[in-house]
């Protein structure tokens, strides 16, 4: 058996050969699903400024979401133009994407922006207090039923495509009060996953999201809750368990926090006044 | 319930106030661990040039592991010296640890790994060149019997401390082909774990990693595949699932990658020649 993954452009799974040995058998070696993972070099002004290590799909919204996140752009009109570069013969295995910022955006926001932060808001930044998070949930009176919370998990298992096909992607979905879901994006980095949310948002002009609920497959830690914070949403919700940063955060900014979220069961570690 | 945490020094849990709500009743709010998360602002030669984000503990282990997976430093001899700093005034909520280099190592070096790399291995790099993984498992004649595989995953939860305290942190541990562990460490970022790992071993004088497996609490992705390449580990085995990538550089890099790992049942993705 010898693997050679041949990924489809733009897809978010891919066939891997892979042998299951189960109770003491062993099969002969079949195709499985595997999420797909492959670099996205972003280059702003044609210069390459970082890559995102991502799910292929939906890399505008990730770009977008990744420059709003980091406070490159405020706004959508911050981005002139945005899309995927032909591949040249020096890129071996990935993406490139190039942007045009608008002329009002200085160049030295972007550098500074760049040369010390990443797309999971932490690494690469140099000093601790860089980490400093911007905005806050202000006086936001978002309510929302427990009864209605308690069904969200399964709501997002069966919008999950890729996690279904491969249980190796992570995903932030954005719910509104009474349960509905309003979009769903899937990757193999959590923050990838909300930026791909939050890009999405603010090209349909949904920012700032005061009226939804975000909610994560996984864990809670900062960079999530800073995200959170910066798209102005009010609650999120996790299946997985918060790190202490991220609840001393959700406190600060004033966002509702619950963790371990099952049918039947949740804890909430900040700002319960949001669940009636 | 207001939530104030508490961090203890270099404590990998924190107490936090969390109200529990189970079908349809609510406790009073009570404490519960929280897995520490906590800024560590990494400085070589006075100057500052990381924020790693991380579980608390283990720090100069983590500096140490990171430096070498990078490839700032080649040996446990290129560094020089390294230890917290005192906190100082203008610190919130963060540590500070200073490293000092051997003289042999050039400044330029230095800057461009750190301006470009970060403690995930990915972000922050700006081109897709930038991610070109160093290093071979050559000629590894490791064999372990799969029935020493499968009770990998109950050894490494029974030495898990503050996963079975918060359910949120990764874990990184090293096995012997007869499965004893060697070392376990914890982190919110799987990536540190493994990087404390790496820092444990290198100060130890155990790398190349030859002779062990590393078994990976949750998913494989691309960094930890480059993280193992670097050690020299020959075999990673996980209980969640790979990323395309990580398939991909494991048959590159001729590692055994084993997911799914349970009792009495694994997928073998690349150089299955190593299970007996």
């Amino acid at each position: 058996m010898r693997n050679t993954l041949n990924p489809v452009a733009g897809a978010p799974a891919v066939l891997a050969s892979v042998r299951k040995l189960s109770n003491g058998a062993a099969t002969a070696a079949q195709q499985d699903w595997v999420a797909a993972e492959s670099p996205l070099e972003v280059r702003i002004g044609g210069k390459p400024t970082t890559v995102l290590m991502r799910t292929p799909g939906h890399d505008e919204e990730l770009v977008r979401g990744f420059l709003f996140s980091e406070g490159v752009v405020s706004s959508a009109s911050g981005i002139l133009s945005i899309g995927h570069v032909r591949p040249s013969r020096e890129q071996t295995g990935g993406s490139v994407i190039e942007v045009e910022l608008a002329k009002s955006r200085k160049a030295p926001t972007i550098d500074r922006s760049f040369y010390s932060n990443s797309s999971c808001g932490v690494c690469g930044k140099k000093t601790i207090a860089s980490l400093e998070v911007r905005g806050a949930i202000a006086d936001n009176r978002l309510q929302v039923r427990r009864s209605v919370l308690e069904t969200l998990p399964e709501r997002l298992r069966a919008a999950q495509p890729t996690f279904a096909q491969t249980g190796g992607v992570h995903a932030s979905a954005l719910f509104t009060a009474e349960g509905e879901p309003i979009a769903v994006r899937e990757d193999v980095g959590r923050h990838n996953a909300l930026d791909k949310l939050v890009g999405w948002a603010l090209s349909e002009g949904r920012i700032p999201l005061s009226d939804f609920i975000l909610l994560v497959s996984g864990r809670v830690s900062y960079e999530l809750v800073q995200k959170a914070v910066v798209a102005s949403i009010p609650f999120i919700a996790a299946v997985g368990a918060p790190s202490s940063l991220a609840v001393e955060l959700a406190e600060r900014f004033k966002l509702t926090l619950v963790g371990f979220l099952r049918p039947g069961s949740m804890n909430v570690y900040a700002h319960e006044e949001r669940i009636i």
